[in-house]
């Protein structure tokens, strides 16, 4: 299985503290060893870096965890492979346009007998079950709406398709247009909502803490998202299992 | 205008001493400093980096010249931008999935009342004519092939496609989709086909030398292309201007 991490935020900021105790997961505090990715929306522009390499000791997450890239809409993933061989393209996040906007979609889990029918523009570059439930979801997406409709629209789209994938298997997703973040769990995924005002957080995986009062506004508001919590210090809240929630501005959006 | 960089090869190949030239040129030798990009084919899977900051000092390029990624196709840009505001979804290279296969597209030029019918399932994400003219090609390649033809076929395709974009100004342009690079030029670009027996290059951007022959075995092509010679000592071929050339294996490849 492989692991998720994601950050929506109403202001640019940086993932580096949370990145770096992820990607301990990676070769030091667990064995998601194969292959790594990390995706951060600016605006409508995005910057990819995916790696075969493990994310513990990758010349590029070393670079991401020492550069401060700020973001308003993050998506990380570190492998343990399942379906698909170790090679890059293989390696998450995955990227589509659609409607003018960068998708970028994010998976842990594994589908078993999932083969659906692929006739519109959107076809799988490896070998994953992850990328062909992408590209299945970008296609429903785009015969579901003619344009870009409204975040909400798109949720309740979201959750009849993870509906219909969910039976085959562990279907845990991020999902961003750099608008908001969608996530989805049927087995692990929790998350946390940081606000002013912000306390000192100490992570897991690595002796580090960080008092994030030195580094925010008042106003800053940041939902991090991920397979088991990355700090010892807070509360995680578990997402309730098969539900689509939609993360906009740093806080979870109450969906009807 | 930009600048453009490519590199075809017949095995993987280190393109840091071409790149560490070329990147001076974002703001040392030349003032191409409104962003940057390149990308790397590893077999179907593809890294990708771009970056709003100039290529001279970007922390990202500077980890571009230190660390050997090898690749057999790279295509690389530094810009100056003549349409769309400095932002990091447009800088080049664009990638768009088509047929299973990543595409990379580079251009440097400048085009005028240029405004194709997009109708299909290609739209750009940032507001270059360059974009625009990468999401058109996408759309008629698509409708002219329903599957992966040859590189024969789509050179062909290629090149009526770029006929039908010239008149509306500057297009030198690089694709590739892994398995090869094309390159067109209506202005500025040079190649140069590098074989046994390789020999001691010094760059022209800064004072630099590699001798090819410690690095490389006998049987190793890797063709280089680019707007302006990357070396003082060796001889560049510019381009026949208005053609669309292929580029396999390290080798330009001969188009009836």
């Amino acid at each position: 299985m492989c692991q998720l991490l994601g950050m929506n935020c109403n202001t640019p900021t940086d993932v580096r503290f949370s990145f770096s105790g992820f990607s301990q997961r990676a070769g030091n505090t667990g064995d998601h060893t194969d292959g790594w990715g990390i995706a951060f929306f600016e605006g409508k522009g995005l910057r990819q870096f995916v790696d075969r390499e493990q994310a513990s000791t990758s010349p590029i997450a070393q670079l991401i965890r020492n550069y401060a890239i700020k973001s308003e809409n993050v998506i990380a993933h570190i492998r343990k492979a399942t379906q698909g061989q170790v090679a890059l393209e293989n390696c998450h996040p995955f990227v589509r346009e659609l409607w003018g906007f960068n998708w970028v979609f994010a998976h842990n889990g594994n589908l078993v007998d999932f083969a659906p029918k692929l006739h519109s523009h959107f076809y799988p570059v490896g070998t994953t079950d992850s990328e062909l439930a992408f590209c299945w979801i970008m296609q429903e997406l785009a015969k579901s709406h003619a344009g870009m409709p409204t975040l909400h629209e798109l949720s309740i789209t979201l959750q009849d398709l993870a509906r219909r994938i969910s039976p085959h298997g562990t279907f845990n997703f991020l999902l961003s247009n750099g608008q908001a973040l969608w996530a989805h769990a049927t087995t692990d995924l929790c998350f946390i909502e940081r606000r002013h005002p912000f306390a000192t957080a100490h992570l897991s995986d690595e002796d580090v803490s960080l008092d994030f009062s030195t580094c925010t506004t008042p106003d800053d508001r940041v939902a991090v998202i991920v397979t088991a919590p990355l700090t010892k210090n807070e509360t995680w809240t578990p997402f309730e299992k098969g539900r689509i929630h939609l993360f906009e501005h740093g806080c979870l959006v109450a969906l009807q």
